[in-house]
């Protein structure tokens, strides 16, 4: 089982306080690189992987989506993003993404925010969802890019020239990597970018983006302290069609 | 017009001592990994972009091809490679790779290792050679990784823990980088892994494999020095289909 640090006491408390967490897909920097990537949700069946508070559900409903299932391990999660709506179209439901069981080609669309670095067996994850989409049905993610998760020590360093320097090593070691983001001990399955996007295309899956995100010369301007995100990126984002 | 920095005396002195210039493909670390790429190489057209002294295109002639175009910028490289074959079906010619301008649907192979990262117009390069592959051809190139062109100061630092640490910034700065290999003011091309992929993608081709390149153990164990390749990549072979 994935791990459930999301329903940690310090994790959930934290978590909730990130402004993705209170403004939802407006607080998080790389939605609009993410959303630029989706098709029109009118009339299509989506499923979230780990859905958390529901934001996007709720949005892609507004977009005219048919029908959103939101997924998600966390208990403390699911009750909230239950709460936070009436829309019947959504149903929210508890699930492992190591044990991930859908439907056969009932969806057009699986979406996926920053979850997916969590699941130790992504082979099975990403056969599963390949065989739950329709012909022509997408899966647009974004994770962690393994650039920002490989390092022993993930903290910025300054060169001798005053300029933050990332301390990249054991990029090409994969497997476990355990954080102290939000809370202690965050467990965290670190792959280089050719594994996941060869995962994607022995699945089945034929890639259609790749976009290693960084904020644009104008979120810097509204928030100086993106601008490190350019030395590195934090976040990958792919696209891929059935 | 690529810089033709092979053609400069000092930089062409030391190229011509490295492992991969004296062994040829043995002498390429990378090149067990790139092989395993190819297609049966048996009745193919093939074209290598940055043929350089003409290993490649000599050892596909053994693989049984019908015919190889190599093209190389460099008139010292193109001489020797010349020089080391009688093989008529082996054509060697001079070709700037910004302005290449390969005949329509002729080949089924085009190869090229380590030259790609030099070229500017490199969108200009797919779009040439994606008309000049037959449908259901191959590109299969190496580059430069990114991680190892990226930064301002490309040299190894040692963490306080005496672990080597690669500096990475400027990974999101695409564009000119200077460097002092073999000779000082080398240009080369930096961009991100999504950047190229995309090309490929948006020129019509799919992406078969993405491999970020790091030793075997079995290679670290004959040669120690590569070890330090597993903290990050140096190089990244693609593979994709018309």
């Amino acid at each position: 089982m994935t791990q459930n640090i999301y329903d940690e006491s310090a994790f959930f408390e934290n978590y909730s306080q990130l402004r993705r967490s209170v403004e939802g897909l407006a607080g998080a920097p790389e939605w609009p690189a993410l959303q630029s990537l989706l098709p029109n949700l009118n009339g299509l069946k989506i499923v979230d992987l780990g859905c958390g508070f529901g934001w996007f559900c709720r949005w892609a409903r507004q977009q005219g989506a048919a029908q959103v299932l939101g997924l998600d391990i966390s208990d403390k999660m699911l009750a909230r993003a239950t709460a936070a709506t009436s829309d019947t179209t959504i149903i929210y439901a508890k699930a492992d993404m190591e044990k991930l069981n859908l439907p056969r080609a009932s969806f057009d669309l699986a979406y996926s925010s920053l979850a997916l670095h969590y699941v130790e067996d992504l082979a099975g994850l990403m056969a599963n969802v390949h065989d739950a989409i329709l012909p022509g049905g997408r899966l647009i993610f974004s994770i962690e890019h393994p650039i920002y998760m490989a390092p022993e020590n993930p903290r910025w360093l300054v060169g001798s020239d005053g300029r933050k320097i990332w301390p990249l090593d054991s990029y090409l070691n994969e497997g476990r990597r355990i954080s102290d983001w939000l809370a202690k001990g965050v467990i965290k399955q670190h792959r280089t970018i050719g594994t996941t996007l060869n995962m994607l295309i022995h699945t089945g899956f034929t890639i259609t983006h790749v976009e290693e995100w960084g904020p644009t010369a104008r979120q810097i301007d509204a928030m100086p302290e993106l601008a490190e995100e350019r030395e590195r990126p934090m976040f990958m984002l792919i696209a891929a069609q059935h």
